[in-house]
């Protein structure tokens, strides 16, 4: 029997190593929803709503490469845009499955539910064209080569595509075949100027150092990064967004780079070089430190995704892949030694019965961290508050620094643990932000899932109480809930849940929970206004932060 | 002191009704947030994310004609999305109010967060132009006018609008008035010659009735509906989305026409009419009974809300309020008398441990009901089991026909008893659609509201396991929770909590929630298949339903 459109869709997407997609069933999607249970090597993956669905489909991607996530038309993939959006900005690639009403239906301008009731059906996927690099609704005629051309874009630009189906689409044999999209290649020439460009920069430098950026892990390049640095014997620092993207555990490591905040020996070596490499890194606010970080752009050597800028010379079309690899081969061993090395957080102190502190949470988390495992975090004052704990070998450190939608952390550790369920899973968020997608640790619960959850409990928004203009203002209240009840109330049966205001009743949880073999549930109370010392500092650069004059 | 753009706005919003607005807050949005926290007449509500903030604000704009809901850019907007396309679909007006960054940040094209790190900032509303009916970006010169653009517009149309104020604008001083913009009116000549038409044709038919739609009450004009009715001596029926738009304890009132699902006296009474007045009602989907309704067009006066058909005539600029008026002034009383009553749901039955079948369930609700009542269902099976359960004097029954997005019901509850909240609020849900948003109940908690809370649990998304493929199909199934801890664990304290799955349990319950003087969250468990007669009926003319040949 010929392969239906969605057959089609669904063996290219395994094929490209997705074995799960997140979603919500619906009438629309049924024919898409349907060939997921169908198809032997991929999973439906239930969640409780669509924008849950899209952080799941994000977490998973952060850890396989790709990840989808399938709605019906209307309600659920506008519930989902959120979660598109911020792979878009996180580099994620996401594939947004969309089943659509049949062709009948929009051909005849029909009154449907999950529609605006005005006839138009294409009202969606161009609303959905702003948050994607590439989309398509697809046809028998079209199925093989659109579907073909999104699995390029998306691997290649490392940003969600929207591919929608109608009902009666998905099941119509596909009519056309096409070959996969071969990925752009470097242009050979400005590949060779741009390495020798580099190369003589480096050389030219007394001091030089690298700042690697996310886009490394997005593009599974840590390798090669590393390689990199190891060859040329080059320092690195990391910025807020780019944190553990090479490893902290690293010789060449120096530490975080966070401006003028913290950690003042990396500063002024970052900012007293003659060259510092933007590897994959870019200076949005989340890595400027609130607008600390200086950096003399024409002392910089900046390797994009397809580009590489030296000075104010712009050598295009150039991956940085194959830079890194030229320049791993060619680049001479520096002489350059630095004494610099990370600094630690600070010592685990407090006695059993004090409060829990800023002091003393973050250096109890920052030594609870083992090696590989999968650190998740809200943006918030918890994330900033890790910002300087040296993490162990292979440990990975996920925030969703440029889009900085709280709520993402507790699902994407869903996705995320789906992805890899045999890493230990740490998710540490605010409970302000937990609110927002809290219904999903039932998921971890329903497919036997042992995640490590720290909930914050600082009664609101205190990320927020640092930045706006009186801390106890209203709108940064939320309610008051108990959340050691939540596990089991949403069915997560087994875990171990554990309520502590005190250091010692922190160890022990602690404790248990490295030892739990099972998921694990943490809430963390503190005072209303304990921020991290990095928090702080943020609050005091507030106007710079805003670009505020 | 001069007033300043927001304060303008919210002065503007109060005068129309706005008394609260839900939210999150969010940096971008400050300036908004403090002015409202600021406001002397207008309450900030804060919801545990953006898709509950902007539910809640439909369901407070069902109850006072307008309803307001802010957000943060990007990550905030986003994620309130398809609830306000909700609102579009449902004819809602409700504000959405985006706090953006400031011009020179826009300006500047900067790579700061809540955004997709590509410099642009019109992206998100060029996404909300396609699902409100006007929208506007604030400056000190256009913020008076364009805020009674956008107040006329959403009366007017009845639809949502999209305000956004960058934040170094809202605290800067309105810098031109304007005024109110003017409602449109009737065409006077086409008024007169529809009225004519539509008295005409009422006085050739020999038999005739009306089908009362949901716009009467956005408008406000079910008094004048019902004074045309009284007027006409017209028989009335009402279609699913409609329900109880007109009262149900009316005289006139003659049953649900649900095409031929149920209630065959009342659909052969319409398909029979000489003349059917479809008044402010819409032959969607929802209302077409899986295609089962069937009127002829030419045989329809059809009142829309800017323009009257009679057959094939259409008479445009004819407002449905000045319409009505002229009809109840002008029209002559029939003489038409018809027998149809409308027919009880059916009695209260089953004994005390008999399981809650959907035969037993279903009346008990109906008995259940009191004048006054506002009743919010949501999408699926429950809300299709109460369509013809005959509602008492004053009692409103709501559901998201059109939209229907699962999980609106939650969060809309709460919306709707900070608008009501001396009226008795009953929520039913099924637990998938709850599942979606079951946060919001923490709210209902923290502001002390009472409302009555039936989650019908019945393993799964039973609505959808009615119309897919394969009622067992596993993505259909749904994580197993226990309801009855959710309260307490969201921070609802004193609420009477329930679990039945007997005749008697039920019983018990709603006898205690009926005497409650706190919230009441009763889960009502019943087999996984346990579908309403209306339902099965549904899955029956499935084919239909979706227009498949």
């Amino acid at each position: 029997m010929a392969e239906s459109v969605i057959q089609y869709v669904l063996r290219r997407l395994n094929e490209i190593g997705i074995d799960d997609v997140f979603g919500v069933a619906g009438d629309y999607a049924f024919p898409v929803n349907d060939a997921i249970v169908e198809h032997p090597a991929i999973n439906w993956v239930g969640c409780c709503n669509e924008l849950n669905a899209g952080y799941a489909a994000d977490g998973y991607a952060r850890m396989r490469g790709v990840g989808a996530v399938c709605s019906t038309y209307g309600v659920g993939e506008l519930a989902a845009m959120s979660a598109i959006a911020g792979s878009y900005a996180e580099h994620l690639a996401v594939f947004h499955l969309v089943g659509a009403p049949n062709l009948p239906t929009q051909e005849g301008r029909a009154l449907v539910h999950h529609t605006l009731g005005n006839g138009e059906f294409d009202l969606f996927h161009r609303m959905a064209e702003s948050i994607v690099c590439a989309s398509a609704i697809l046809t028998p005629q079209n199925a093989a080569a659109e579907t073909e051309r999104l699995i390029a874009a998306a691997l290649y630009r490392r940003r969600p595509v929207y591919l929608a189906i109608p009902s009666d689409v998905s099941r119509a044999p596909v009519l056309q075949s096409a070959p996969p999209v071969v990925a752009p290649t470097s242009d050979p020439e400005a590949l060779a100027a741009a390495t020798k460009a580099v190369a003589a920069a480096l050389n030219d430098a007394g001091q030089a150092c690298v700042l690697p950026g996310i886009l490394l892990r997005r593009l599974g390049l840590q390798g090669a990064a590393a390689a990199f640095v190891d060859a040329a014997g080059l320092p690195f620092a990391t910025m807020f967004a780019d944190k553990s993207v090479l490893g902290e555990d690293h010789p060449n490591y120096i530490g975080m780079y966070v401006g003028r905040l913290m950690g003042e020996p990396v500063r002024a070596f970052v900012e007293s070089c003659d060259v510092v490499m933007m590897l994959g890194a870019k200076l949005t606010d989340g890595n400027s430190a609130g607008g600390t970080v200086r950096l003399d752009s024409s002392k910089n050597i900046t390797i994009d995704h397809h580009r590489t800028t030296v000075g104010t010379k712009v050598y295009r079309n150039v991956e940085i892949a194959d830079l890194l690899r030229q320049l791993s081969e060619g680049v001479s061993t520096r002489a350059q030694r630095t004494d610099i090395r990370p600094e630690p957080l600070g010592p685990v102190a407090g006695g059993d019965q004090d409060p829990i502190t800023a002091d003393q949470l973050y250096p109890r988390w920052a030594h609870f961290f083992r090696p590989n495992d999968v650190i998740i975090t809200d943006t918030g004052t918890s994330s900033l508050g890790l910002a300087l704990a040296q993490l162990p070998q292979g440990a990975e450190f996920h925030n969703q620094t440029l889009w900085a939608s709280i709520g993402w952390a507790t699902p994407a550790t869903f996705g995320a643990a789906k992805a890899t369920p045999e890493r230990r899973l740490i998710l540490i968020t605010g409970e302000g932000s937990h609110q927002m997608t809290a219904q999903e640790i039932s998921q971890l619960g329903r497919h036997g899932l042992r995640p490590i959850i720290f909930v914050l409990n600082n009664s609101g928004y205190l990320s927020e109480r640092m930045l706006c203009k009186d801390m106890a203002l209203a709108y940064n209240d939320i309610a008051a809930w108990n959340y050691a009840e939540l596990p089991h109330a949403l069915g997560c049966h087994g875990w171990f849940v554990a309520r502590v205001s005190s250091c010692g009743e922190l160890d022990d949880a602690l404790t248990t929970a490295d030892q739990a073999d099972n998921g694990a549930y943490i809430e963390v109370i503190t005072d209303r206004y304990e921020a991290p010392q990095m928090y702080k500092k943020l609050h005091e650069n507030v106007k710079s932060f805003y670009n505020i004059k």
